[in-house]
């Protein structure tokens, strides 16, 4: 079967994070469909990301799709994937060829979360975005490279993001407990609120699989109790500095970038808002902080957008960005 | 057989800790047994410490102990265990009875591995030990009653202890390869030389179980670099201030108290000591600052010579310090 009309342009855009696939198709010049989820992460296995796995969910959310938009031919797929860079391996080998025998695509692009993130929340401009959820991570870019700092998680840093925040709650929690400096009697009552007895805490965290999420889940409280606790608050401006320290590091020196923050963790609102926006202002004064324009599967659709209309101006790296042709099922190789 | 002349102040005195069983046996105005090792940590299982795995690993220490005594009756047993106020049901329940029966022990103490090492530290005096190793534990008593500061593990204290430190050493690496603001450059070269190139490391830290002790592994390279580094002495005068905040949280407030370091961590040296005397003359003026007489077996066998004689004034509270008597051998019920 040949490729339908206008199968050239027409795209997927593909957002693979811990909560699942979210999946859009469109074409150039046209609004993109209304998004469809997996509400299942992809496995990792052996060699990362399990790209069978990652297949076995996207097909019937793109066939459904496809019915809606009364078209069957892609020519562009873009993937943007947490754990891309570590756990990508399998991905970047397999995802192109089975895309290409399963929908015709002819060009995928991998990047990274942070990289779809950035485009969804500053578009294709020169800038720094703050990506926080329960880990960190900063993300720059002049538009010849990408630089990245923190998001090494919860051991080694992902400093002023969730997990960060709820841990530093609940060591102000233990210190009050113990009659420590530092201590926080409200957040030793949202503690034991949220935990029961203190002594039990450790029972109920160590053991998990998922303790960055048990401590991120902390975070709120510190928000909470941060108008009236000068404890709490201090937690904050220091994820705050830590934010700036980030974005700094990434951020162009010169020209007139803008900075954006995006992720679940700023729906904290202002009790985080005010600082990092004062510690920003402090780090960074000739960057213009700007709302994020969207969220990272907008990112992933603004560059499949670009690459199917043969635009696209994103630096591609390989790791960050990795841009393959592949032979489809419309080229008779 | 009826009891041995004398053995009703023989006592049995054992540490059990990550790296297994240290055992002594001895009589009361007599110098102890060399101490035997099993070089095996004690299971844990659903119950806690196995009281079944602890005793197959006592008894053929014990019996080889008591062949060189040239006795085979132990009134008394005192075994100092780490976990006992969390993990420590199925010996509380177990053990004494297991002991009655094996050897004829009528009374039983228990205590947590703090108090062995307080006793082993500064005797039954009134005072305070931080304990360090991996984690870090601050105990302190009057002699009515203990009172314990952090010892909440890796996640949510034990600041100041060896994972804390080699986690910040570990921060500070990153934020140098990152250009983030608190880096080390030294620290840097220091953690790629022990992990390699430094995009690998989260990979190397997270899927392990001993992960404390992964982050504990880079405590040594502060220390070496301190002398000449502002960052690894800053994150090493952080770690003194912590220490003297959980010194200060459970050591009496009046009379003349003293004050010991205890545990592997400050064969750091000078490094580490120097800042932790100096917050502690701060934080601490009315304590004395002395060297720990001995470790945690030499506490416990302190408490079993003082039990068999009669003259035990060691606060007692069933957690901390939890004596039972029991019906051994010996008694006729």
């Amino acid at each position: 079967m040949p490729p339908a009309q206008g199968a050239g342009v027409g795209f997927l855009a593909v957002d693979s994070g811990g909560s699942g696939l979210r999946v859009v198709v469109g074409e150039v010049g046209r609004p993109v469909s209304v998004p469809l989820a997996s509400g299942e992460s992809v496995r990792t296995g052996p060699r990362g990301i399990d790209a069978g796995h990652f297949m076995e969910q996207l097909v019937p959310m793109v066939r459904a799709l496809a019915d809606e938009a009364g078209c069957a031919e892609w020519g562009t797929a873009v993937i943007g994937a947490t754990g891309l860079a570590t756990l990508g391996d399998g991905l970047r080998e397999e995802l192109p060829g089975a895309l290409a025998r399963e929908f015709g695509v002819r060009t995928v692009a991998l990047v990274a979360d942070a990289v779809s993130a950035y485009v969804g929340a500053l578009g294709i401009r020169p800038g720094a975005v703050v990506a926080a959820g329960t880990g960190l991570i900063a993300i720059g870019t002049d538009l010849t490279g990408w630089r990245r700092a923190d998001g090494w998680g919860h051991l080694l840093g992902d400093c002023g993001g969730g997990a960060w925040i709820g841990r530093a709650g609940l060591e102000a929690a233990l210190r009050a407990y113990d009659g420590r400096d530092g201590g926080s009697g409200p957040l030793l009552a949202c503690a034991e609120e949220q935990f029961g007895p203190l002594p039990g805490l450790p029972g109920k965290l160590y053991p998990r699989p998922d303790r960055p999420a048990v401590l991120a889940s902390f975070a709120p409280r510190v928000a909470q109790c941060a108008p009236d606790d000068p404890v709490a608050a201090g937690i904050l401006r220091a994820a705050a500095r830590h934010m700036a320290e980030s974005a700094a590091a990434v951020c162009p020196t010169t020209g007139e970038p803008r900075v954006a923050l995006t992720g679940g963790l700023f729906r904290m609102g202002d009790p985080l808002l005010v600082p990092v926006r004062e510690e920003l202002a402090k780090r960074l004064p000739h960057a213009q902080l700007v709302a994020a324009a969207g969220d990272p599967l907008d990112g992933a659709v603004r560059i499949a957008r670009d690459l199917a209309a043969g635009v696209l101006t994103l630096p591609a790296d390989g790791v960050m960005v990795h841009v393959v042709g592949v032979a489809g099922r419309g080229d008779h190789f």
